[in-house]
């Protein structure tokens, strides 16, 4: 008997840098086990049962904890600035930096922009972690700008010449769209650099991409996931047997009977572990005699 | 008897290119008066009267004549393809460039961003002349690019990681806008140097600074024409004593009873002796008794 095919969205669940930022706490985890304390600079993902999970393996948020020789601290995928980097550096602590690889291209960006003289716009929350790291790297690299977070803000770059743009990398399309159109108005000359992570969409294009070629859909993700329901909305468009569920436990074995391929795509607040503990309860359904009863 | 003071917007009708180029033109009669041949290369402006005002002056527009030695063409403020310009000098022409500066800027962009890797797009109407002329220049400057006169054109563009934007001089700024912040959301870098001329919102501007100031306000333009009626519209909203007149036929003295300044504009389409001529009529009026008979 043939086992069912299943297929997983490439980018089901967390994106990219928060999955590469879980990895490494895990793979610090191994620190921990010589006898040294791993810590991350605030919670490493906003869902309990992960950060509890992490803690399980010797890898939690610090909280005040005065570092001893080789303690070892994990930057969050928002990343920080560089000033306070070096300060973890200075306090003793082995620095393992999960900035995402997107919002290091933030960095770059302003710091290129600067370069190039242009007056520096952030398209972006103002208190948003990522946000407050990138405007240390701007100040790192002597630059000037502000943070736009409603186009009220826009008016101090308007009395410049040349603005270069570039955005948070969760910032909503929509918006940064106006910011540069507006800007496009008023500055002579505009540089943007779209730095716009776009795992979103990607997401929803997955689902468009998969749906159609398999016998069952499933959509793993909160029930009140605003993008969880979006992807399963696209999914039940596309394909009549599409399920949303939260976990494993809701997997019915009627829905797979005759079933040959099955795909999963997960929003964005699903922890691999859960789409992990979806794709082996189908795996052992269909290891039973369900799958291919027909 | 104090005369009346009258203030004539500085903005008022033509753009400062065609004003620039009427003004060569003019200039060109002299040459015309030693018994050579001059030459507009289509017509100067889009208004008869004033066309038929140069031509009596000996410049008209070149309707397929051979140049003998040291007849002068004259370029028009909307400018023309480089390889263009070279076939006129071959034929014997002395070229007279009354290029608009602004239109050259948008030829000197193109090439600058072209130089610097980026795929170009010129935000305009693919048929303008002024276009016609630019992507001359970015052709002479190994550039590539596009024409964008819908969002639909943008299409091209998007296959590109990297696009330099200009615009036509007297593109609509809410188009150029929408233009810029679609191609934002699609390219990886975006440079954007707005060569809008912004004639017709400094024509404005000029209404909202004079006519409060002023006790009557003369708008000069064709009764059909809608920048004149929006500039008319504003003065009106600003001071009560505004009047749209298409000529200086049409003031009546008693609107100055008592009044001691003036505010003059005009639309797009009015040549300045238009405004002179109503500049004069005012003064006639006021030289009289009526002016300060309160």
């Amino acid at each position: 008997m043939n086992m069912v095919e299943i297929i997983v969205a490439p980018n089901a669940g967390f994106c990219f840098g928060v999955k590469r930022a879980v990895k490494l706490a895990e793979e610090s985890a191994d620190i921990a086990k010589e006898g040294r304390r791993v810590f991350t600079l605030g919670p490493i993902i906003h869902n309990p049962q992960e950060v509890g999970r992490l803690k399980s393996l010797g890898v939690e948020p610090l909280e005040g904890e005065r570092p001893q020789e080789g303690d070892a601290i994990i930057i969050r995928s928002h990343g920080i600035p560089p000033n306070k980097e070096r300060e973890l550096k200075e306090k003793g602590f082995k620095v393992i930096d999960a900035t995402c690889p997107y919002v290091k291209a933030v960095h770059e960006a302003v710091c290129k922009l600067s370069e190039e003289g242009y007056f520096i716009v952030i398209v972006g929350e103002k208190n948003h972690p990522e946000v407050i790291g990138t405007l240390g790297y701007l100040e790192e690299c002597k630059g000037r700008g502000i943070v736009v977070e409603t186009l009220d803000d826009l008016k101090e770059a308007f009395r410049h010449e040349r603005v270069g743009v570039v955005s948070q990398t969760t910032q909503s399309e929509k918006f940064f769209k106006e910011v540069v159109g507006e800007l496009a108005l008023w500055v002579k000359e505009l540089k943007v650099i779209n730095t716009i992570c776009n795992a979103t969409s990607v997401r929803q294009e997955d689902v468009y991409q998969i749906a159609p070629q398999v016998d069952v859909m499933i959509v793993i993700g909160g029930k009140n996931s605003g993008n969880t329901r979006r992807l399963y909305s696209i999914a039940k468009s596309l394909n009549e047997n599409s399920y949303h569920i939260e976990t494993a436990d809701e997997i019915v074995p009627s829905w797979f009977e005759g079933v040959k391929r099955v795909g999963i795509t997960a929003g964005a607040s699903t922890p691999s572990w859960i789409i992990e503990d979806v794709k082996s309860k189908i795996e052992e359904i269909c290891r039973g005699s369900s799958c291919f009863s027909s």
